[in-house]
């Protein structure tokens, strides 16, 4: 029986990834050469596909990675000389976080408990930090940051670099790219993509660094080094062999996003939230894992169960309906309920009845 | 009109490619867990495969990244302290040792002019360089390393880590792990797969200077470190959401490979260079561009035009045949022609006859 899979991501695929996946085996382009003009006018149709979605100036490049991690180290390498400053809401900025420590930085951190988010007023930004991380979207608590206070946190904070992770929410987030200088994610999320492909959108001021720490005491690395990527980016080319199929595949996407309207999609996924949330706010055997209306996320819902995790996710699957574990500590008493543009209202009012039914 | 790709990579697709992708669509594999049994179950297939196919030991583990190039990096941050070795017979060699110089490590090299190979006698190995980096098969100018020759530097050097570039070779040669610590390929190459995944076979004694060295002044990167790597490996996981669709397509090519018998895939491979090698030594318009038979690559035969390069490959197009121009500064007076296992020797008898005709 084909499931539906409610899963943070790897997730259900977009319906039309079928019809652009046989397009693309037609046409051939798994053997196209990454230095043909096929190719570069296929990341160029993906690319503007990207920034009219997403809303991305010229100031800002973007360059394709094989994840959304190797992003945060490529970020921290090219964008960090000695200090970063990370707000911690949920395991993947920790791990960003990790990674910094792990590159030998003096990392610097605000941690919340798990299930809480953070409001602008209450951030305290170190003085030397060179670079602010946050994560738009925590996929590990359902806890999201509103854009209002990640464009508040770099108003107050101009001359340092402003980093958001938006893997489990893009494109979802209205981020101002006048104001956050570099944002990443991964296409087997809200994009509905198998996984395999990372997007790193980096600005001018990133770039700036980087070119200023190539000539420095450490290095920045040698694969996907900023610089690199964006000299072979002003051609549309790319430094290495990249991922041509999903870098096709995700200009469809990001296409026929925009034809339904990025206004339309992040309606609907306000209003798809809007239903996972009333049910789990009413129904005795479910309860909302983040308290505060503001902090929680419209794309991975995160619920209390009551019965084991187990159980509800067995007999959701019983139904065809695939949804996730709670996170590492939590995996048995929460489940995971993706909300991305790959299920319609329809689907997640299927799942609402069946889990109304546990 | 559909083309034969005798490109070196991004190549042909291998034939059972379409049916394996149509199965991992319907199996829904683009959405599974990285965390699922289902994932560890194709991860623990593909490297069984790959362990007969390659004649890979268990000392040795198989990792997956973005691509080849990134694991030049992970070898060099991860394996070597201060010195590396590089043996540069063309472009790619060349740019291996160029990542060791950008990671700033004190780089030793010896080389050759392009269309060039190595022989084990005139090595010289340097006393402190702790990795000696080899290349099994230059995809810019045409020219392979014997393995006997690599397999003898070795036993010369037992205390230096070995490192072999397979990138546009493997499965061809048939390395002996009990003496290489390292070897890699990407899969769009040979396997007939598109790009987006590089294969990263690294043994116990990589594993132990990574260790070693973690604990040093230097950091091994954060992102695909090989400890983390190896950690995961052991029960079938990724540290980071893998290229789950591409590791399942390798373990069914690999797969298919096996069944035909790799004793069988490199004496048609022997045999469709044979032909290749025979028909541009005596067609006046051709002439191999590597001299020694020995220096030859079995399976990226480089070939010097008497008319420009251009022209040739415009005339197989006609015919529904690609082929490469020559790499770099020899883009226009020599043709490369990849000879994978996805092209059977009917076609390459087929494209012999059209370049005859030039």
């Amino acid at each position: 029986m084909k499931q539906t899979y409610f899963t943070a991501g790897p997730a259900e695929l977009y319906p039309t990834i079928y019809q652009h996946l046989q397009t693309a085996m037609d046409e051939q382009i798994g053997s196209i050469s990454h230095r043909s003009a096929k190719f570069r006018s296929l990341y160029q149709f993906c690319v503007e596909q990207l920034r009219e979605l997403l809303n991305i100036p010229e100031t800002h490049g973007v360059y394709f990675t094989g994840s959304a991690s190797e992003v945060w180290e490529r970020i921290l390498l090219n964008c960090v000389e000695f200090e970063s400053f990370h707000l911690i809401n949920g395991s993947f900025s920790k791990k960003f976080c990790e990674y910094a420590t792990a590159l030998q930085k003096y990392t610097h951190k605000q941690e919340k408990p798990f299930g809480e988010g953070f409001d602008y007023g209450e951030v305290q930004v170190p003085e030397y930090a060179e670079l602010i991380a946050v994560t738009h979207n925590e996929t590990s608590s359902g806890v999201q940051m509103r854009t209002v206070d990640i464009h508040k946190l770099k108003r107050s904070n101009a001359k340092k670099l402003m980093a958001v992770d938006m893997v489990s929410s893009a494109p979802y987030p209205d981020l101002d790219f006048s104001l956050v200088d570099t944002a990443f994610f991964s296409v087997q999320k809200a994009f509905g993509m198998p996984a395999g492909l990372g997007v790193w959108i980096a600005g001018d001021k990133c770039l700036e660094k980087a070119e200023l720490l190539k000539h420095g005491d450490q290095h920045i690395g040698a694969h996907h080094t900023l610089p690199t990527l964006h000299q072979n980016f002003k051609k549309y080319e790319t430094p290495a062999t990249p991922n041509v199929l999903f870098i096709y595949l995700l200009g469809k996407i990001a296409q026929d996003f925009n034809r339904i309207g990025i206004e339309t999609i992040r309606k609907e996924t306000d209003e798809k939230a809007k239903l996972l949330y009333k049910f789990i706010e009413s129904h005795p055997q479910f309860s909302p894992f983040v308290k505060e209306d503001r902090h929680r996320s419209r794309t991975v819902v995160v619920a209390n169960t009551q019965k084991p995790s187990s159980e509800v996710i067995a007999k959701a699957k019983e139904s065809g309906l695939v949804v996730g574990s709670g996170y590492g500590q939590y995996k048995d008493g929460q489940i995971r309920i993706a909300n991305f543009p790959a299920t319609n209202a329809e689907q997640i009012s299927q799942l609402i009845e069946v889990l109304g039914r546990v």
